[in-house]
């Protein structure tokens, strides 16, 4: 259990200190980050981004090197103010803290934020996406950047999705974690949400009659795309009011998610994005 | 040393033995990948692929599991009629071999396929990818894919890149490496065979004066990529005829590379694509 501490400093150069095996924890299961509500973003860049969007820092760990880095001061400075635990930790123990042998100088531990289904106002926006049982965390993370780049307004998931705050999702996103409103629902809540949807509701899907690149889309639009083996399901697939297709020739079965996402949002998103 | 064997089936179970040892060798370092110009492909589907597509395979290994797969058997017929060794294994020699827990029932070893520059006719098709320094191998393999996908000729590889013939690029491929030649280059021969390419050479690049919706892409397209931390290099970046931007908006900084490379394409065969 980690306790809320208040702007404090401490060095660690211990492998068994609990705050260090908590870290550790927060890395590896699922479980400890579901208990404890938080999670782990490695990397200077993140931390930044995470303070700028007004996270909250439990825990901001600096490796030596980091130690002289102005960036680095500025952050730790910035979550200490706000309560974090800075902790003043050897490369080892980041090592140990990460599982990796070449650790990242800085690394933060904040508390999860997600959303659900009342807590989305459609109108405030201008396209959200929606995952049905996405499994492949760079994927997710992934997605979420790019969602960030067309200017979307966040990412429902939807069933049994990866852990968008695992450490190898939180790194794909490359920091738009933070800019990006995650939700979360059941199947039987996304039919309730997407029903009541004011725009479009376009999936992906095998049984698409329609070419992506004909519907005019209506605001606010609402992309749904199905899981990364199956597809999207039957009835996910009746909730949604336009099922589109991406053209493929070649010897491909499919394109990877992540892809058929992106070239979707970029379509949807065609008439509307300026250089 | 792999040797060539004719037909022949040999059941392993020992951990030992060199022909599992050679495997894992394949799996874990590029160094023998490169020595033995071999690699490794997980998964009936794969095999499958390779060999439709002609390709030579020096051994074909099954698990416990797939000995009583019809589609197995076929693979295993067809692979031993070509001159392969099939290995009937058990699942932990499967999983030694892969490195994993839950390895797939069917592994094979072939022979790499890589071009030269002299060995591509431009006119021969209507769009290749050049990839420079690209370094990892799930955006290498989801490239591969994606190229597949649009019906484009091949990828080329510039300068120092990831190994394609890696077993998460070759994952990541989902079979589309068998369908896709791939080139190599320094990147010296690759300016020479910019300037000779007969149609457009399009690079993505940060200083892109024109929105890659307006290009008119002239056949056969040249689409150019640079590597994901460093985009492409100025010199790379003169030797292309068309610098183009896709446009984001929001925090993120830039788009994963696959993604970035998927929308391109897209947009380069928007008018050619049919459902």
């Amino acid at each position: 259990m980690i306790e809320k501490h208040q702007g404090a400093v401490k060095q660690i150069t211990s492998h068994s200190n609990p705050i260090v095996k908590e870290i550790k924890g927060l890395v590896a299961q699922r479980k400890h980050r579901n208990q404890s509500g938080l999670f782990v973003a490695e990397g200077l860049k993140l931390a930044t981004d995470a303070l700028e969007a007004g996270w909250n820092v439990r825990y901001l760990a600096i490796g030596p090197e980091a130690r002289n880095n102005p960036a680095a001061q500025k952050a730790a400075a910035n979550a200490k103010a706000r309560g974090a635990l800075i902790l003043e930790v050897s490369t080892a123990v980041m090592s140990a803290m990460t599982r990796k042998d070449n650790p990242q100088t800085v690394v933060g531990v904040y508390e999860q934020k997600i959303l659900s289904a009342q807590d989305i106002d459609p109108t405030s926006g201008v396209l959200w996406v929606a995952l049905d049982r996405v499994r492949d965390p760079g994927n997710l993370g992934t997605i979420i950047r790019t969602v960030d780049a067309v200017g979307g307004s966040g990412v429902v998931l939807v069933g049994d999705c990866t852990d968008p705050f695992a450490v190898e999702a939180v790194r794909a996103t490359m920091g738009s974690l933070f800019h990006v409103p995650l939700a979360k629902m059941t199947k039987e809540e996304f039919k309730t949400f997407a029903a009541k949807w004011p725009g479009t509701v376009a999936a992906t899907h095998l049984k698409g009659a329609v070419d992506y690149r004909t519907p005019d889309y209506s605001e606010p639009v609402l992309l749904v795309m199905g899981n990364e083996q199956k597809g999207l399901e039957d009835d996910m697939a009746a909730a949604c009011s336009t099922l589109i297709r991406i053209p493929q020739t070649g010897q491909a079965d499919s394109l990877n998610l992540a892809v058929a996402t992106g070239v979707a949002l970029y379509e949807i998103r065609r008439n509307h994005l300026e250089l």
